[in-house]
């Protein structure tokens, strides 16, 4: 059976949906400092008001509403300061009371001037309080409302906060603390039971044997998932033999929301995969991707089952072509890589009847006048590469139909990661750089 | 003193690289299940070469170098098999050993026959083998070293496999994992000594006193340090009292690599920090940004010092304007926002003189034709509008010299995360769509 790349990620989609077992999960209720990066299990309905009380939004002084109504110019007497986390006196007409950005606004006052355009333009000194003098200050009447932030003018009581199957970043626990709550419910981890298979790979450390490589798939695959927000057990490397596997799958344990094999699922003699499963309901089938072409899907005991080829740089591929977009979208942690043009810096060649997935180092141009960076290709096409894997941060998709391509022809990549620190310029110099102001 | 965004973050990168504390502390050692999201501290060699050792990229034959130099079709005498994982025998003129993906290439072996092109084109089962048949097999001659990946082709022993100051991802952990090794240097986390300031502000949990708001700051900063792959040490909520200030300051316990605070910088009578601060080597400064205009910047007994405005907002701004791509420099670990353009969806109109950022959805438009997303704004341009950030996957910049922009013009935007999941288009409608193949 062959199947395009997209017909591949419809069907990796559908069964994560299958696997209803992952959203039948009770929630689980945690502290805030360990949400991070969780999922919000229910909608949150804020106990309190944001601002839970009028306040203002400048250092300056509150004025009484029936002053505002009068003169162009107001000359007020001036109340005893207000600081924030005081509850204020009421203020009088006649009265102008300093106030500090987001100190409660007295009962009577409706606007804030800023301190700027008082005169004078500076807060009395604590000793001209000490010693009681009568101070005054001149101020402009200004539109009632200014610089006053009124309750539940962000969020109102009872209402809305964050809905259900919100990620839980900075934003969201920042809001979430603002309502007062110490923990969070969450949706559980998607879990995944991770398996590599092959008489030929060995645990690292210690010496390796003839013959043998050491198991790179565990490592990589579960820093992918985890990095996508998936809870891994990991399984020891299984052996090219379909009886031991089978037991490995009889004995997982606590149920999982994914079985992942690596290896064993190709054309060869000893496929151990193929052999195990034989009977079961997966499908051994062959996608038009280089790497990662073979690949098998189907459920084991009804859970469901995902095969990917045993080369590390076919196993990625795989991932993050089928398995992350899918993660992203039954977790709610988002799973789409950031896809940008850049152009290639060299010649390439790829089979036409396939999609080409490459590894490369993307450039950022910006602020180079050319709107767009490129992109160097790292390693052949080659499944083995690691070592041009580990020094790459894009994906390069040269799909179905792609055949020679020149240096400087912009091609699509996946970002892997986020960029380099230091000062980012501003405005990258996009397409669209002469629009930009 | 008055700065632009720019100015700012170039200071605030040199008082990081200033924190010499930082890369003189000694690396640790962890296993690499634990190793994810950090940065590699010395350049790391390979004691194995990859492949360690000559294999077959396919499923086929292995055909002898003296074969392979003769007629243009052979027929050979079927050897045993080489499977995967094994230290096969040497192959004898005349032979062809049926063997494996990623098995050992047989001492005389020159090349690899793939199965497809052998007659028959199925290896012979193990019953053929159990009667003792004397098989033999149909094939082409093909070049030497055909679909044979030889050792040390992605990575020979002892040379550099990654240099100091890689972030430890997929690749970059599979890598060392097959490089047979079980641990791996990291440098130790940044650490970071945070603070919220203000009479007003208390912690989450229990009932809000009149005038007061919960602490959202010390989450929200938190959740955004961590993962920057900082390491958070969170103070309680400090008052208004410099003296009080004063002392959290003193006794800081370990060592930290930077004091942040929120709050307490601005022209107000009660600013915490301005105060306590008045006699050390900390400046007061405006930045033309808004939200987040008042910064501070200096050092503390040595300890480089920031202080970010206290509304969450202006916060959170300035975390991401100056403060994560200045981290992103200094430790190694990803700084930069992805930048990409996109059209406003309404009209919006901006102070010519500040470099306003709002907040904003980021709609991805990839096959839509459109080639370039949108961006719609979210609350207004209030620093207190922390639910509006909560709902926010994007940052917007209208720089300095913006006034007024008509909906659908193309602005900056910086994404706060990735996007959902789903099957993702593979190719993004992008500006240069015309050029993909």
């Amino acid at each position: 059976m062959k199947r395009t790349v997209e017909e591949h990620q419809q069907a990796v989609l559908g069964l994560l949906r299958y696997s209803s077992a992952f959203t039948d999960r009770p929630a689980e209720s945690l502290p805030l400092p360990l949400a991070r990066g969780r999922v919000l299990a229910e909608d949150l309905h804020s106990p309190v008001s944001l601002p839970p009380f009028d306040n203002s939004q400048m250092d300056g002084y509150a004025v009484h509403r029936d002053d505002l109504a009068g003169a162009e110019l107001l000359r007020l007497t001036v109340a005893p300061p207000v600081p924030a986390g005081a509850e204020p006196a009421g203020l009088e007409p006649g009265y102008a009371a300093p106030i500090m950005t987001g100190a409660m606004i007295p009962e009577g006052a409706a606007a804030v001037v800023p301190i700027e355009r008082a005169v004078p333009s500076q807060f009395p000194s604590a000793a001209q309080y000490r010693d009681g003098e009568l101070l005054t200050v001149e101020l402009p009447v200004v539109e009632e409302g200014l610089f006053i932030r009124s309750a539940g003018s962000d969020l109102s009581e009872g209402s809305l906060a964050l809905e259900a199957g919100s990620l839980l970043g900075p934003g969201q626990l920042g809001l979430i603390a603002a309502c007062g709550l110490e923990a969070v419910p969450v949706r559980p981890r998607f879990l995944v039971l991770l398996l590599s298979t092959g008489d030929e790979v060995q645990e690292p450390g210690g010496i390796l044997a003839p013959g043998r490589i050491f198991d790179a798939n565990t490592t990589l695959l579960t820093t992918a998932l985890e990095e996508a927000g998936v809870e891994v057990q990991r399984h020891r490397v299984v052996a090219d033999d379909p009886q031991e596997l089978r037991r490995a799958l009889q004995d997982i344990g606590r149920p999982v929301n994914l079985i992942l094999s690596t290896g064993g699922i190709s054309q060869g003699a000893y496929e151990v995969v193929k052999q195990a499963l034989a009977d079961s309901s997966v499908e051994f089938l062959s996608v038009s991707m280089q790497p990662g072409g073979p690949q098998a899907i189907g459920t084991i005991n009804g859970v469901p089952f995902l095969g990917f080829p045993g080369n590390p740089v076919s196993a990625l591929v795989s991932f993050e072509m089928f398995l992350r977009p899918a993660l992203g979208a039954v977790t709610g942690i988002p799973g789409n890589r950031v896809c940008l043009p850049a152009r290639l810096t060299e010649d390439v060649q790829s089979p036409e009847n396939k999609h080409q997935v490459r590894r490369g180092l993307y450039t950022d141009r910006s602020g180079q006048g050319e709107g767009i960076g490129d992109v160097t290709l790292l390693g052949g096409p080659g499944s083995h590469l690691l070592h041009s894997l580990a020094a790459s941060n894009a994906l390069v998709h040269l799909p179905v139909g792609t055949g020679a391509l020149e240096a400087g022809t912009p091609v699509s990549v996946w970002l892997l990661s986020e960029l380099r620190g230091g000062v980012q310029p501003l405005h990258p110099s996009n397409p669209n750089r002469e629009a930009l102001t």
